[in-house]
């Protein structure tokens, strides 16, 4: 039996509830010596960390850095190399776009076109304030190519997004761009038989916006690359039987969550709305996904402080989630991206779970997490006198926690069992 | 995706130097309370690992004991069994057999026919001195089968290689061996139909070197099993974008690098020779695999105190690998060959990877291994005083390494990763 099929077979409604608190890019690596988050102030997740099971994840597997789409597809459960989110899929997700299963999104560029060869591949990397014009422009005069529906949004600086949706249409096809200047117009070709529609549509969409931007340098032609179609995932309802829903602030993460089906909770821009937001719709659902996207933006930045400080607002509004006493609580990353790196990297995502059928229970020592190691500072294990007096919420702790070194897709199903949303598996 | 698959999207090549030192049958058993690595006085290897991460890796995976073959190809980065080794290449390749695509290999016994019946299966264990005679007398007499070119190469005692090389060539055949004394000859049978000329050109051999040995007892005739044919695997070139060298003493190993596309080094007898090899050719490549075989054939004679003496030979030259200061090291085993146990085991390698973006890095017990327990020689943690003065690269202080325990083929991934060879995996 697939991993898949096992899930959907053996899962059960009941009332218990699961909250999945994700710090996007929460794990580190040290400067002087401690993590972003072994740097940070964390007392409520301390004690938390003191009643509950520890470990690390894989988002993938030893050594890959994963993109956020299969991160998040992990933690949703899912096996991420055998769902993939194709590139012109997540920039529509990322830029809030509605697609469908009849849709099929690309990524765009505006360039520029001189004596018929591309000599800008980002047309000067024209202002967004421009590039919006130009698809509000375009917008009122592309709306239709054949049957096909044409929807046009603007990303930052030259980039847009294009969604085609209609009939018949196909994401194997090969991309609309010459990857280098000097050169002519590339036009997409179909690789398998079925794309030829979608190709066709394509390259006359190429030449209507050229056409309409004759003469208006320097973004007077585009370039397209990463055709791809909504993939078809099933739902977290068909597959675990839970009413999912995403408190999350940014467009992409809200979109990874309806590709699985979640209802998106409308919330503000901090933390403290998002989790009033989850206290607002508690009753609602019996899954909830929180995502705090900054502790990732930061470390992207290499801001190694704002990327504490952020884990500390994080830390700030927790008592407000443990009020609420859901049965099955994880905090966890997606990745990490470690300030020092200034981008997602491989390393494990530090993993925390709480639930009242934990092996290992609170208690003045009893509890193997409670007495695994924090970072360097005087309170770790080795220190004559030993048991701490509370954990620490670390990638230290986490390297030595009960839960050892899991793979991500893992985590949720965890969840399922410690929530008793999984019957047993054969007789 | 497949793994693989991900493995060649991912790849990209740098200028960052790996290193792979592979102590062969590296990991074992206590004797006295100490394993053979516990045992040994390895100063370097002690100060290195208080620098690096350490963990357990499983060779194939929990409970399963690897032979060379697919040890080595884990260590590659391949999954094992997915690609498997017939016995016929591994013996060709333990006796430094060149054997191309075109070619079959198998085992062969020199055996004892009396009556038309098989009488003894080893032809009395001849010694290997008559083997070689037998072997030189027969190379002269039957060089090729229809289109077949037919060599023969000696092994120990009544063992030799046959490889036959040509078009067409197919290792779907049965044994040709009645596996009991008492029976007669038993002639390969095509177990497919495209196996059919080679079941033909190999019962005609059989005929031509009984014939040829007729009268000649003990050794009048042969028995075959294991016909392989050499396994078609992507190269580490092709699938990693390394340009990989090896650096091994014994013909089986060096075939092994072979398979998977590596350089083969020129090098000396010993481990001193071997590193020699390893700074003279280090501008050449970007990984390096080292293998050291002695640990391993000291375990299968169960001589715990050479085994010993070879790992404290290995720490006597490992400053001057480190010198190179690679950007990924790695030193681990193939699988563990305990000497109480005189041969293979299922036991996890220690393992050990330094690397600048490991997550503990060295410092006055900030390392999270160097505090980690070594062997219970009091001085492991949890001791009053606590903090020791260095680590120790054992089996106790990987079993609780940062690291944890993975599987052997994901140490390349992970390599490849420290060395940022590895993109991001879908956005």
């Amino acid at each position: 039996m697939e991993r898949e099929e096992l899930f959907k077979k053996i899962s059960v409604e009941n009332d218990k509830k699961m909250v999945l608190l994700v710090l996007d890019g929460l794990g580190g690596l040290p400067l002087n010596g401690r993590t972003e988050l072994e740097t940070a102030r964390t007392p409520n997740l301390d004690l938390l960390a003191a009643e509950s099971e520890l470990g690390l994840s894989h988002p993938i597997a030893p050594g890959i850095t994963p993109g956020s789409g299969p991160a998040h597809l992990s933690l949703f459960g899912y096996d991420p190399l055998q769902h993939e989110i194709g590139r012109g899929i997540l920039e529509a997700l990322g830029v809030g776009v509605e697609v469908s299963a009849r849709s099929v999104a690309v990524r765009g560029n505006f360039a520029t076109l001189e004596n018929g060869l591309v000599s800008d591949r980002r047309a000067g990397r024209i202002a967004t304030e421009k590039n919006r014009e130009i698809i509000a422009y375009l917008s009122g005069k592309i709306k239709k190519i054949e049957d096909v529906e044409v929807r046009l949004y603007s990303g930052e600086e030259h980039r847009f997004v294009l969604v085609l949706t209609g009939d018949g249409l196909d994401d194997r096809l090969t991309d609309a761009d010459p990857e280098a200047t000097g050169k002519p117009l590339l036009y997409a070709t179909a690789k398998s038989e079925p794309a030829a529609k979608t190709a066709r549509i394509v390259n006359l969409f190429i030449d209507r916006l050229t056409s309409e931007l004759a003469g208006r340098p320097p973004a007077n032609t585009c370039l397209l690359r990463g055709f791809a179609k909504y993939p078809v995932i099933p739902s977290m309802a068909e597959r675990f039987k839970l009413r999912a829903a995403a408190i999350a602030v940014y467009p992409m993460y809200r979109g990874l969550a309806q590709l699985v089906g979640m209802d998106i909770l409308e919330t503000g821009r901090t933390i403290g709305d998002q989790v009033a937001t989850l206290k607002k719709h508690y009753a609602e659902h019996d899954f909830f996904f929180l995502h705090v996207k900054k502790t990732d933006s930061y470390g992207e930045d290499g801001d190694f402080a704002h990327k504490v400080g952020t884990i500390e607002e994080f830390d700030h509004w927790l008592p407000e989630v443990l009020e609420l006493t859901p049965d099955v609580l994880v905090v966890t990353g997606d990745h990490s991206t470690p300030a020092r790196m200034h981008g997602h990297s491989w390393h494990p995502n530090p993993l925390l779970l709480k639930s009242p059928y934990q092996r290992y229970l609170p208690s003045g020592g009893g509890a193997l997490d409670a007495i695994a190691c924090g970072p360097p500072d005087g309170q770790g294990c080795g220190k004559a006198g030993a048991v701490p007096a509370r954990a620490k919420f670390s990638e230290g702790a986490c390297a030595r926690g009960i839960l050892g070194r899991m793979y991500a897709m893992d985590v949720l199903p965890l969840m399922m069992a410690n929530a008793l949303k999984f019957k047993k598996y054969g007789a």
